[in-house]
């Protein structure tokens, strides 16, 4: 797809653990041999304390010349719950359009998995989260706050242009893998209208996608057949919060949220007035617990830099990343534990290399 | 607490395979040796085809002079999504001010567990699901339906006096138990409206309850943990749709949606203005798949059944039903697959009656 294969990068390493599992991160992606040119971004916490500021005008404004976006994690105890997730982290998902948030459960072989009877073959699947209105629009209010007659209201705003495109590039993806199988999750039982949409959406989409076989699952049953029977799940086409949801069920059952990659992806054509660089990041947040000790596991970051350069067009490179993670998973069965985030970082950047 | 043990009973056996497992409840119910009335009510997708009613005023009047609810299941294809589930079973609910919707997630001894690490002193909690209020509201609108700039809404709608109450109930529970914790799940970071008034509410109570431990969990987490870590929670209160997916979560972490019981709650003095019968179901649905075949699990009705006991005020009956389960549990790691609906049924009304 590219010609050149120099890649501008914009990084943000974000709190805690985000910063380390990133450095790992660009090890894998230096060892890749593209031309890269990063620039470092320091929002997160630390810079929320020294400045008040989250995501200035001027620093979005920069971020949309770069060709991608990696980000570690947002997140600290010491900034009031919201801050950072809604200025900062959602605030570049929506400003930069991401409304694909693409995020694959796979277990991968040599991966112990909680799950007693799963094998690799049965956790396949790609949640295609919407990631730009539902309930994450930040839409609600609150009336007589602290009293006894106090009213909270959070608001879904749900759109047949946001639900359209998502549930397109969901058929996308569906009808370029093997089973060709696109499940819809929702509540249409209990939240009737958004459900009405969603509902529609998919079914008048499915007649262009003749060879996918559709269906649809509550998202409480879908919670269930995730831990009971994952191999009915293809690809799976979702709302913003239930995706969220869903999202950190699948890494629970594909072996923990050290190996959950995520994609906040813009699929519009580079060079169109839509056009956004896409952020790619571990679905794990910044772990403030276990920041620092060298604890964390980088390969959720490794994978995210996979997804990464496979959305930019460089196919062979992301699946020599992704080997060289699959490889390393397979010999965790007797290394594991005792390696450090750098120690695996520079084992899957010698496979990488090698 | 009953001085008499006569109970006047309002069954609603409902749809699919609602009609089977309730059966089953009913003759272990009398296995206990009550002085039981009992009163059947055919609502369900029979009834609205017929009649085109789902509950009429009338039949709500009647069912509010009962001592408890026995529901089997409603809902089935053949009526458009959300009707019966909206007019009928959330009605009841909101009606009847089921504002504690009390589901168990317990691993039985000899039940196998998805889950490979789990023993069943890692998975023994309960969720107090709130049950009138949250997006269950049923407030949104849609408009331009059906063209491309359609826009679908639904609102949550949280008050300080509907989340109190839950959250008192949850503290009340939590301080009956040996561990005496309770965690509280929401999305505060991104609900934060909702969130903030939800964890304001229980911050407020803590202080009445300094015996009992509190944490959250957001509900991304909350749902890895049942996977990962289920000995995390003892008591967990939560909003009503959080609520929904994290039971049918438990429901298959403690060994699948057939052994798993709830109580739709109104917890006020019998008497006082405010009370209403409490209504018990099966966290399962109408199954219409395997309905008519005798091949439904009447084990959580069973379980329901058992708690309609205790809620009544009768331990000792409700224990001795629980009991008789939890050995018929232990019996199945021999003889499962081979019982139908009614057979298991009559081993287990045996065991109470012996
Ligand atoms: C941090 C939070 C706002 C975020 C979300 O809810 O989307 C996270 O949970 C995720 O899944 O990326
Ligand atoms: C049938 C449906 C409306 C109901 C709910 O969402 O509450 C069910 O899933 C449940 O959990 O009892």
């Amino acid at each position: 797809m590219r010609d050149s294969h120099n890649i501008r990068l914009a990084v943000i390493p974000g709190d805690g653990i985000g910063r380390e599992v990133v450095a790992e991160g660009l090890k894998v992606l230096d060892a890749v041999g593209l031309k890269l040119e990063t620039t470092t971004y320091d929002l997160g916490a630390a810079r929320y304390h020294a400045t008040g500021e989250t995501l200035p005008d001027e620093t979005l404004a920069e971020l949309r010349g770069f060709d991608a976006i990696l980000l570690g994690a947002v997140g600290d105890p010491s900034v009031p719950p919201g801050v950072l997730e809604r200025d900062l982290l959602l605030r570049l998902r929506f400003e930069l359009d991401h409304y694909v948030n693409l995020r694959p459960v796979k277990l991968f072989p040599g991966v112990e998995a909680p799950i007693a009877a799963a094998r690799p073959e049965d956790i396949d699947m790609i949640v295609v989260r919407e990631g730009t209105e539902g309930p994450y629009a930040g839409a609600g209010g609150v009336m007589r706050r602290g009293t006894p007659h106090e009213i909270a209201t959070q608001e879904s705003l749900n759109t047949a242009f946001g639900v359209e495109r998502v549930v397109r590039f969901a058929f996308e993806k569906a009808a370029a893998r093997p089973r060709k199988k696109l499940t819809l999750v929702h509540k249409t039982n209990v939240l009737t209208y958004a459900g009405d949409l969603w509902s529609r959406v998919v079914e008048r989409v499915s007649a262009e996608y003749p060879e996918v076989t559709t269906d649809y699952c509550h998202v409480d049953a879908a919670s269930m057949f995730f831990v009971t029977q994952p191999q009915r799940f293809d690809v799976v086409v979702t709302d913003n919060l239930f995706g969220d949801i869903l999202t950190d069920l699948g890494a629970a059952i594909a072996g923990g949220i050290g190996l959950a990659a995520s994609g906040n992806v813009n699929p519009a054509r580079p060079g169109s007035e839509s056009w956004a660089p896409s952020m790619f990041e571990p679905v794990h947040g910044s772990a403030p617990d276990i920041a620092g000790q060298g604890k964390a596991d980088p390969t959720a970051t490794i994978l995210s830099v996979a997804m990464l350069l496979d959305h930019l067009g460089l196919a062979g490179q992301a699946a020599r990343v992704e080997q060289a993670v699959a490889e390393d998973l397979i010999g965790r069965q007797t290394v594991w534990a005792s390696r450090s985030t750098r120690e695996i970082g520079d084992d899957i950047t010698a496979r990488v290399a090698g």
